[in-house]
């Protein structure tokens, strides 16, 4: 598309600054689909490795600490045996719901399948 | 945490679909603070290097690329001299505003800055 140069004067454009740290987080592979998964409840670690198609275990595990170290899951160990490992959203994590059902609206609208 | 083993039986952990989809896009450093910056309105392709700190050139032409083959911005060239290309959100693009609206309400609130 080719437009004529008409007044052009705007502000110097940025990202909200909210906006970019929550990307921070969401801007890394594999964060989002995490998050997206635990949303159906507690998830092991071993459901999540299944959930999250091609994670390696070590990305996996990084991953994880990224996000318990940010406060939004928790790692919560049952007693076994077999100990099993779990991680659940904490307050913080499942306080973004509403923005990834609105993200899911928007993919269903505007992003083929 | 140490829980007791309790009935843990549930489905098969999955993230919805359409919100895996969301995160092809948004899961790719800079892509998302690329759309949160043209919320504010068209940005040049100089001025979407400045608000975004730390990308390449080519980082950005690929992203940028990437964006609008998605049909999420459209590339507008403004007639010059001097030539100028901008970039615009089209209207799937422009359909993202109430999720990162909800995911920079999430950031205030749960991520310190």
């Amino acid at each position: 598309m080719v437009m004529k140069r008409s007044a052009v004067i705007h502000e110097e454009r940025s990202c909200d600054a909210a906006l970019a740290r929550a990307f921070e987080f969401l801007g890394k592979r594999w964060n989002g689909v995490l998050l997206g998964t635990l949303m159906e409840g507690t998830a092991s670690y071993s459901e999540l490795r299944r959930a999250v198609a091609g994670i390696s275990d070590s990305m996996l595990s990084e991953r994880l600490g990224q996000l318990t170290a940010a406060g939004l899951i928790e790692r919560v160990v049952v007693a076994g045996p077999p100990v099993t490992v779990t991680y659940t959203l904490t307050p913080s994590g499942q306080a973004l719901l509403p923005a990834l059902q609105a993200l899911s609206v928007w993919a269903n609208d505007n992003l083929p399948a």
